[in-house]
């Protein structure tokens, strides 16, 4: 199997000018866990595919991915990135914007290298998702201003933010490895459930989370008020007196544990921590549907168990 | 003929969300002469191409070029583009970060729509000149802190900076239209060539230019020690008394109408002036030198006018 790490790593950015490709090298080398990628070349061996051949769409994926972090570092004004400071922060804003438009452009140099019968619908893919990702990014910013976010939106929101790029990543992989239109659709539904379910997980970690595995601060979306699964559920069931104490402590911009603990009981007592676990119960359990419209092989029990662990997963 | 700015005008940006869509259709919207996409349109004429095939490529180069400028203008802090608010002053520099790219990805959408048999030569070509902008836009970052650039480090600034994209319309276009090889290639230099010869042209009328028609304040140059064709050819030819002179007054920050005078004076005893005179000279017959390689016809005449007017142009 491909080494993911490997490959990005393998990538040349030693030429010139070094102003424009040193950021770009520094952004990549910092790891992660090169979720898509894999996921690319996951949905290409599900298909009796050839890795290889799924490699520069699942570097591109990846290099998108990067792109996409380092511009919304900028706009966050977020210091640290995986234990490292930020490309913005380690050169300048300049310096990220334009390093993250040449690594936006460097994804779609990636592209060229894929099978070219399949290089017109790859293409097409690609930049549906990247445009949908702009939109979920957008959205994201809008909710922070709005007072009427329902849970669909939300949903909508995470959808476009997270869930599509997984869902690209398997598609593109399952065309490349030669899947059926039908199945291309099941894949890619298959990852929309899996970045559902992955993305609500998220919020209830950082609420509920254990803080020795978490590796993040507990309740930091608490503190910012972040419109998340849990704030909409819990807005939404609230009965009189709750609603009034989940308003009272949503004006109060100032940090604090006992903010976070009042508003983590509060998500007890509306059930929203309830109808979190369900909806992700419910997303696995539609992820875990798509999988039996496809080739039923070691690959697809891969793509089973990644969605159950997804499901439990405590970091 | 397609009328360009109607053409850029028909693109529907009314989707969800606006505040993603509304500033690209802002940022087209204010006009500029859609030279970049008349070449394409140009090339492929010339060939014996329908304008009509060319014109997504046509609409890609030009949402490219718009994007450039909106991401340039965020970096260099500009307020004011073709007399309107840039989209950071008129929303914010996060709007202007993430509609920009959108914008660069819009420029990929609308390549989906060039003939499939040219796709990917049409992405190879788009995909390398979108890079060689970003590269001379970090050369021209790198340049303001650099004391050893040479003319030739400027020229190949430049030839990345603006020329290749008027290179790579006009070669768009004639692989549209059929263009051989030698001619493709032919039609690129005469942009590389028609490109360089502009932008010497551009640090002349920026310096000698009438105040009147130039339409910029002159002397912006000057003012901000800006290394353009002038000042390097002068550092390079001047005595010892005037390259005292001159390095004198490239200390002084403060901006000053004796400054620019003084400075010009320096041009003129140099034989700097002339000397981008020489150039943009050497620039119009080397790319009217081009032009003998390609078909006879009234589409090339109009190419020979273009290089002639551009040589002699007073805005």
């Amino acid at each position: 199997m491909l080494d993911c790490n490997k490959a990005i790593a393998a990538l040349d950015w030693s030429r010139e000018p070094q102003g424009l490709y040193a950021p770009i090298a520094y952004a990549l080398s910092s790891g992660g866990k090169r979720v898509r990628m894999q996921l690319v070349l996951a949905g290409c061996r599900l298909f009796g595919g050839d890795e290889q051949q799924a490699l520069p769409f699942a570097e591109a994926i990846e290099v998108f991915h990067n792109f996409t972090l380092l511009h919304d570092d900028v706009m966050d004004r977020a210091d640290v990135r995986r234990g490292m400071p930020t490309v913005h922060v380690k050169w300048s804003d300049n310096t990220a914007i334009l390093s993250g438009d040449q690594m936006l452009i460097e994804a779609y140099r990636l592209l060229e290298g894929v099978p070219t019968k399949h290089l017109p619908a790859l293409l097409r893919l690609f930049t549906r998702t990247a445009t949908e990702i702009c939109e979920g990014q957008q959205y994201d910013v809008d909710f922070e201003t709005r007072d009427d976010v329902e849970i669909s939106d939300y949903l909508e929101m995470i959808r476009l933010k997270t869930s599509v790029l997984l869902a690209a990543a398997l598609k593109g992989g399952a065309i490349i490895g030669g899947a059926a239109p039908a199945e291309q659709e099941a894949i890619y539904n298959y990852g929309i459930h899996l970045g559902l379910a992955f993305q609500i997980q998220d919020d209830l970690l950082d609420c509920f989370g254990d803080p020795a595995t978490f590796g993040k601060a507990i309740g930091g979306d608490i503190s910012c008020n972040k419109k998340t699964y849990l704030l909409l559920s819990a807005l939404k069931s609230a009965n009189e007196a709750q609603r009034a104490e989940l308003e009272c402590w949503l004006v109060q911009t100032h940090p604090s544990a006992e903010k976070i603990s009042a508003v983590k009981d509060l998500y007890i007592a509306t059930h929203a921590r309830l109808a979190a676990e369900q909806a992700i119960a419910e997303h696995t359990q539609q992820a875990l549907k798509c999988l039996n419209l496809l080739p039923d092989n070691e690959e697809r029990k891969q793509l089973k168990q990644l969605a159950q662990k997804l499901a439990q997963r405590n970091n």
